[in-house]
């Protein structure tokens, strides 16, 4: 393995050896401990001291179910501080299997013009993109696809990447060659804009070698049957993530109304249940169960069809349907569907607009449940009007602008779509999580705690937190965990298997813990401080129905999460 | 001299004796120490828990020159910090004469509507306010003189600040009933928006008790012979603050096409002594100096005529000419005053609406040097149209919306119009301020220092930064430091004569360090760290010409200016 060091400004490239300190990490804790290493805290995210960084994970390279997962990171634009998003598809694999374990893209170009790097066993090479500029992915994945052979893997932008939009994203192909799968959080798409990097394109290689064969199958077996024997793979597997939709609207913390409320009356009409219907229904291109990623045995990914069966865009998730949905009350999956289309089609980030999108309906901008209006106004995104472009900076921007106080983010990062009153743990995650609001780094729905109870939240929060850095950082799936923690060993097995390690029990505990660590340091030197580790003040006075609850855990206890990383 | 604490959901006030550590305490002084006691750093800057609070200095109240100034405090919605803005005009007199130290609004209204707020000898009064609702402040101040008489003080907020607008500022009537004295920085007049008061309305009431009368004519004696000796004091009577284009200019600080350039080719035609000429020649209203307060012998003011000889606005300040002039390539005074009218009239601060409008031109949004695009912006603003909230949220807001990297600001709040680059001194100030980019905060353009040369401007900032937190806790105009300077002990024996005190020569730098202490307290809680005392990376980097010099002050040094508080 080795770090490949591309400066866009200069168009040059350079394959170096790995840092001792870096070999034991991967994905999200090597992105946090590049950042630490090499770039500024204070430095401004599209200027030319930020780095891009494509990580993937310590497990990426050998169709490992849920395992072969990117990580992508910086200095976010959005929050100010650290960054990983990590995304299925091809790009992981692909860079694996090119024996790259960080791709890193320096320094900032001097004059305008867009390029689409090409990666490859032989090094690297920049080709002019500028036809491709404005386009959106779901025009310019099948260009290059067509340029480059159908074999490539793809990471590339949209428009709002290009304009700089901090809910700007980056899509990634799938196995079937479908921009789809975003690196959506953060603003990481601003991130490669403001590098002049259109798309990067990555041939496939070799399988990384296994340091102990034998002991890597026996590991493998162990974990995919750990893996299928759990009760939620089959539950993803049908209802894809949706199936939250209903779970969520029962505890009540569903975003309903620019999170006003915490259940929908229409709740059902967008719940997992009704898409599988309506997807068996309308047959066609339409598929239930998809997967991301070759090898992966959840496929909780989904194909939503039209009336006519047509495929309107793959994969509607509980993240979109809940905030662009429930939290805009339009109560249509195909309204949802077409809007998804849109977003993923300008590269920007569903949770980071949705949000926008409710804050502004709050503003009179447009009227809730009217999902016409939704999409004229991710036509002005695309335009690039001044409301566009104010909708487009994310959530807290657009409250700023529009004088709402019912923003939903922290770190200037949009909640998702479980409302921290009612999932109180997911709410200490939201608010200390480095990454700003973000339900990946520690969800707390399933821990067997009454979740309207401030009580030892903190605590659910913290192993929650933990476990996902490591899960991260070894470029599993969350939804991977549910193999993993029912069969722990397997993690230490894979490990040692993979690299000759002589890791113990804890090592997952461990790279989180590490990673966690190293973010919280480069946030620090950023200029974050406790104050930035709070909900937003009107959650903790606004009570959210039914539950007629407010977040109530306590600041203090939330200051001392991380006291014994 | 007590409390007046006014609680504007329950509407109801209350006086209260002076706490012990207040009583040494006045303006920005005291602002701070409120902050510090009564409001969470970590508080929404326009929910209930912050507070706005009104503070005469120390030696208002007597009609010492230059020294009757209110200060007008809380946590800042423009930089999430604290916030004293001070001005000149009639309010801190007449608080003063009601024996009011600090006037706190509290918490914030339940349900819509408008208020005036009546503070007079017998107490408080809320009279209804929303026939005013939506009326710039040259309307709205007539009207209430007509309903309140015409010998009251009036504070009171334009559409800006009704709208919550980051750049809003609170106008006080000058001693000729004209509401144009702005506390204009950081956006405290969303904050009384938010209170819901649209205006202030204070009686005159009796001069404050001198303790030692004979002592304190002599001293003010002193004083005033000491100020009118300044040479300094003759120029800015003749050309106001404008003096200082040419001078900015001069030097190569003058913000030139939005701080892209230190010198204005068209300089000369918007200088103080163009505009003496112009104001001249047309006669009629105009006038080249006039007083913005009884008993001021600088009386840097002036009234701007239209070619009729109408007055169309007063006063013209250098730093407006900066912001909305060569910033912006406008190179008439006529058109700086139409806009200059429309800001106040809408309760803005021309620095921070200037500074947006020079990152909007960047974008595109506009074309250099056209002021009638640059008028119809600012009727955006006043339609409340989403370009018009951007540019009303400030530079920053803007930049991050319309992605313009070289945004002048610190904090979050518009640098004024001295370039950093080409006057260091003045750059540490902007940057080490707990105030944001001011420049009233700590001026070095005078010192006898090469201001290119990056040794020696944190030892210069430091000290001006602390004379200026004392006199702005005296409630000292910065021009009565031209008068102070040359006899410091009269500041001694004013406060000894006024209050009874014992203080010795050197309370000017006691009250600049404990406030300045303060201050940085409030925003360490607050979330501030030294990565937020930084000048915009951009300026570290690009040159400005015409000596082609970036702001190479060393960050190590400044994080330790203020390590001898």
């Amino acid at each position: 393995m080795h770090v490949l060091r591309v400066n866009v400004r200069e168009q040059q490239a350079q394959r170096e050896p790995v840092p001792v300190s870096w070999q034991h990490l991967g994905g999200r804790g090597l992105i946090a401990r590049v950042l630490v290493d090499e770039v500024p805290g204070e430095c401004h995210p599209l200027g030319p001291r930020n780095k891009l960084i494509f990580a993937p994970g310590l497990l990426v390279g050998h169709r490992l179910s849920s395992c072969d997962r990117i990580s992508i990171g910086g200095k976010s634009p959005l929050t100010g501080g650290v960054k990983e998003s990590n995304a299925g598809g091809r790009t992981g694999y692909h860079l694996a299997s090119l024996g790259i374990k960080a791709l890193i893209l320096e320094d900032r170009p001097t004059q305008e013009g867009w390029w689409v790097l090409h990666v490859g066993p032989d090094g690297v090479r920049f080709d002019p993109g500028d036809d491709l500029a404005g386009l959106g992915v779901y025009a310019v994945a099948p260009a290059l696809l067509e340029r480059y052979g159908d074999q490539v893997a793809i990471a590339l932008i949209g428009p709002g990447g290009e304009m700089g939009l901090a809910s700007a994203g980056i899509q990634n192909i799938d196995k079937d060659r479908t921009p789809s799968r975003i690196s959506a959080r953060g603003g990481l798409g601003a991130v490669m804009g403001s590098k002049g990097i259109k798309a990067i394109v990555i041939e496939e290689g070799q399988q990384p070698p296994i340091a102990r064969p034998e002991a890597w199958k026996a590991a493998r077996k162990a974990y995919h049957r750990s893996l299928l024997a759990h009760p939620q793979t089959k539950i993803y597997a049908d209802f894809g993530t949706a199936a939250m939709t209903n779970m969520c609207n029962s505890f009540g913390g569903l975003p309903t109304r620019n999170f006003s409320r915490g259940q929908f009356e229409q709740a059902e009409r967008i719940s997992g249940e009704a898409m599988r219907e309506l997807i068996l229904a309308r047959d066609g291109e339409g598929e239930t169960t998809h997967a991301c990623m070759a090898g992966c045995s959840i496929r909780c990914s989904n194909v939503f069809p039209d009336a006519t069966g047509k495929a309107v865009v793959s994969p509607v998730e509980y993240e979109t349907i809940g905030l662009m949905g429930s939290n805009l009350e339009i109560d249509s999956l195909d309204t949802i569907a077409r809007m998804n289309w849109e977003v993923n089609d300008l590269g920007l980030d569903t949770i980071e607009v949705g949000a926008a999108l409710g804050v502004a309906a709050e503003a009179g901008v447009m009227a809730f449940g009217d999902g016409e209006r939704a999409l004229d106004l991710l036509r002005e995104i695309r335009e690039g009007t001044p409301l566009g472009r104010v909708l487009g900076q994310g959530a807290a921007v657009t409250g700023r602008v529009l004088g709402v106080e019912r923003v939903p983010a922290v770190k200037g990062q949009a909640i998702s779509a479980y409302d921290p009153r009612a999932i109180k743990g997911t709410g200490v995650t939201y608010a200390t999580s480095p990454q700003g609001a973000d339900h990946t780094a520690g969800l707390t729905i399933r821990a067997p705690i009454d979740h309207l109870d401030p009580a030892g939240q903190v605590e659910v929060s913290r192993k929650a937190q933990i476990s996902m850095a490591g899960y991260d950082t070894l470029g599993a799936c969350i939804f991977a965990g549910f193999g993993f923690a029912a069969a722990p060993e397997t993690i230490r097995d894979l490990l040692n298997a993979r690299y000759g390690w002589e890791v113990g029990p804890d090592i997952l505990a461990q790279l989180g813990r590490e990673t966690l660590r190293l973010e919280r340091e480069f946030n620090r030197r950023a200029g974050f401080t406790p104050a930035d580790d709070r909900l937003p003040e009107w959650m903790t006075r606004t009570p959210l129905p039914p539950h007629d609850t407010v977040f109530d855990v306590s600041p203090v206890e939330m200051d001392h999460i991380f006291d014994e990383l």
